[in-house]
């Protein structure tokens, strides 16, 4: 079960120091599986006659010629297209199955595939939260502080959407201030909500403008991505879908995430739950695949029930490890990388979101999963995002990300001579073998109190959420705009100028 | 990967209800390995090599004949005995790889072996906490009320030890009540503090009366069992050992669990320190097997770092469960059952106690463990038991057992009926596929509190610590006394009042 040559923070063995606000990080172990192979092709074949008999309602009448020209029959009444399962086979298999997206800061370029995981910010959240100011409505200053303090944060890879709302900023022009705020107060990738072609073609044009290349350019490597969330059961949403067309044929990313959750939006059971979730993913990257072949996706599982007295969706539960698991079985049957979520339902930095978020890193680690969103932050089950609970899953993650996948013996001769001349009784903190190494022996968690009782209480009893409190408001006094030639700084001020008085009040 | 046949839950299959307060846990998934084959060998060869030329110091000179007598060299000045390689692996090979320990209920018997993970309540711990008393020194009344509570918690299948210690009950007959206390607040299985033989003898006479067994019948199961800490580095205390024999020679489990904090009593790294802790382990089962073949023992791993700062032991972090997995490699090769340990070193009940806890957990489970010491309660890396963090842990290790090694498809045909029924944009909320199995679908953690943020606020935003307080409360004022025979009850008292008149003021 070890597994030799894996990739293993890689930056800990160039030449180059490590950049401190971006650290890759590899799963130590092999994926697991709650189902064997005759039932990962069973989910299919079921997903396959899903498809076949039941089908999808595509909203949008674009997309109709496009999915009759591959074979699928479409209802021009109702918009239901049903495909040939021979069709599904052979369009899902043009997708690729590992690719990089490129950073403004190339050194903070992400791969997607083999053993690495990328973290993400939270996004999309209405509220934010820290212990000074309460719960409030998120705005454009607190989008800003968490765009930086994700930008610090060394295993927050990407943005995955706006950290929180800034629900100030008005709506029909927002996309443009994210996406400047993205590119000049960071220079990790960032996703774009293609909520439309316009905001895509937005978005897409400042990333050009950004990253200072061509549309040519563009399309030889992902640069950013998007989010299609499949309207579960079953129904394809016509505005996400051609924001999300927009970027696939200009060769950028989609994760194609069907919202099941379990009991509300898809049956109750996991193994139906699952089928309905593979059905429809499988349907919309088959479909992506016949308008831009080859054009990068992930398999974006979300399969975690809702509680049924509440109707609220359950994160970090069992089920949601199970259901993880199972969909990565099945992104690995596709060949394709998976994307999966990362959260809490609490609404205090307490217990509960501590580990609710752990026991969700771990459905990524056991799953096998590429891309896990809302990584950072995110509390309430989405509908706030958290300043101490920011800071507070980089440290879980970090954790995590510390887990070797090997001991090394390589010292044993060594540490024998250190055992013989300390002898029964004896103690090794003051030995030479421990002083050589004692700096860089262990991970320390940065909100890990391990003071004696009395220091602790002495120093005023701080619970985590507490010291949580004074580390961000610590690495925000830190931050620094990352480096930005200012013609292009300039050029991206004067796009959202122009493009702000284009659109002046009209809805787009 | 997945496990065809794994015991899982076997109470819910049987035919008896099961009983609320005893649910045993397996895992549901194979262990990890971070060695490999080659240095599971080669921790092996070199631990043969320490107990070869270095050699541990046995401080009870009643050992040194059966030393000799299975081959190895004593020296009589310094008590170290040095240890051929053959006859540690020929006495190690003699102790049993898995085995049942009888409870005074039958039902509550526990299984040391395969899958199963057999948790225990916090032990020893000097003080004791809640968030309405405080912390404050271990009493008899807390003893008391920490038995009950674990008494009631179906995750808690042994006692550890003392709960927390009653230290206002004289030390030289605490044995006495505690072991009183044990088999009549409870039914379940409990470990002795075998210091010394007398203290050893009392357990078992005890046992035997409040069993109802007479001393043949103990000798045929273990029914009981203790652990023999190493004083690491290489050092073998002799009244811990003698009462370790008194246990092994009456066919009584002793876990055997050199305390090995890298840095401190071992070398700072993983492997060394690993190397080390195998050395001390095999050397006392060996030693034990000598003296009472067959008898049952557990491979106690302890391989964790201490914080180079404080001094104070580390738990949950990344190096707990890269090196307890590595030591349930060495537990395999030996073909015997894993002893690990749980805790946090947190002084709250906040968001550290949580994630350092479940990574502890999770270390059980990668691990392949079959007894998790301290299971329930663990603060202060174990200077304090926390009524809250008591039920908190039961939450954890309750939610961890609700993972599945599989997932159920035999329903598809019904959920795809559903599917097809809700059709596209629906929901399953008041479905009949819903309805007829909303209450049993999933899992729910106790003190998980999924309300909307406005309720929770309007309820007092009590956190997850405020609902473990006002759990254990409920929890208690439900608790009844398990059934017991009164003539037994009455003998056990007997016993117990004359053996504190012989003992009287005397140091045992």
């Amino acid at each position: 079960m070890v597994r030799r040559g894996a990739r293993r923070k890689p930056t800990k063995t160039e030449e180059d120091p490590p950049d401190p606000h971006f650290v890759p990080i590899t799963r130590p172990y092999p994926p697991m599986a709650v189902l064997t192979e005759d039932q990962v092709d069973e989910v299919h074949r079921l997903s396959l006659r899903i498809l076949a008999d039941i089908g999808l309602e595509f909203m949008a009448p674009q997309t109709w010629p496009i999915l009759e020209e591959a074979g699928c029959a479409v209802d021009h009444d109702t918009g239901m297209v049903r495909f040939p399962p021979a069709a599904v086979d052979h369009y899902l298999s043009l997708a690729p199955a590992q690719f990089n997206m490129v950073a403004r800061d190339p050194a903070k370029t992400v791969f997607f595939g083999g053993d690495n995981i990328v973290y993400g910010s939270a996004s999309s959240a209405p509220n934010v939260l820290d212990a000074d100011r309460g719960r409030r409505p998120g705005t454009g200053d607190t989008f800003q502080d968490l765009v930086k303090l994700n930008h610090l944060i060394p295993s927050s890879h990407v943005f995955c959407g706006h950290p929180v709302e800034p629900i100030d900023w008005p709506a029909n022009t927002r996309h443009l201030d994210s996406v400047y705020n993205w590119l000049t107060l960071s220079d990790k990738v960032f996703r774009l909500y293609a909520i439309g072609e316009t905001r895509a073609q937005d978005g897409l044009a400042m990333i050009e403008i950004g990253h200072g290349i061509s549309r040519e350019q563009l399309r030889e490597a992902p640069r950013t991505y998007t989010v299609f969330n499949v309207n579960s059961p079953l129904k394809i949403d016509e505005p996400l879908l051609l924001g999300s067309m927009e970027l696939a044929k200009n060769n950028q990313a989609v994760v194609v995430s069907p919202v099941a959750f379990s009991g509300a939006m898809s049956p109750i059971t996991q193994g139906g739950s699952l089928i309905q979730h593979n059905a429809e993913s499988i349907g919309v990257i088959a479909f992506l695949q016949m308008f831009a072949p080859g054009s990068p996706v992930f398999y974006g599982s979300l399969v975690t029930p809702v509680d049924m007295k509440s109707g609220a969706p359950a994160m970090g539960v069992p089920e949601t490890i199970t259901g993880t698991i199972a969909a990565g079985q099945m992104a690995r049957r596709y060949n394709l990388p998976q994307r999966i979520m990362l959260g809490s339902t609490s609404n205090a930095v307490d217990a509960q979101a501590a580990y609710e978020t752990l026991m969700s890193i771990w459905s990524g680690y056991l799953s096998g999963a590429h891309l896990v969103h809302h990584g950072h932050g995110w509390m309430e089950g989405g509908l706030t995002t958290g300043y101490e609970k920011t800071v507070l899953d980089a440290d879980l993650i970090q954790m995590m990300a510390a887990l070797e996948p090997t001991i090394d013996l390589s010292d044993a001769e060594e540490a024998i001579d250190a055992i013989a001349s300390v002898g029964p009784g004896g103690h090794f903190l003051g030995s030479a073998h421990t002083m050589s190494r004692y700096q860089t022996a262990f991970h320390t968690p940065k909100l890990s109190d391990w003071r004696p009782y009395e220091f602790w209480e002495d120093a005023g009893s701080p619970d985590t959420a507490q010291r949580a409190n004074a580390l961000w408001k610590e690495m925000l006094a830190n931050y620094q705009r990352p480096p930005i030639d200012p013609a292009i700084d300039n050029a991206l001020q004067e796009y959202v100028a122009k493009r702000k008085l284009e659109i002046g009040d009209q809805e787009i």
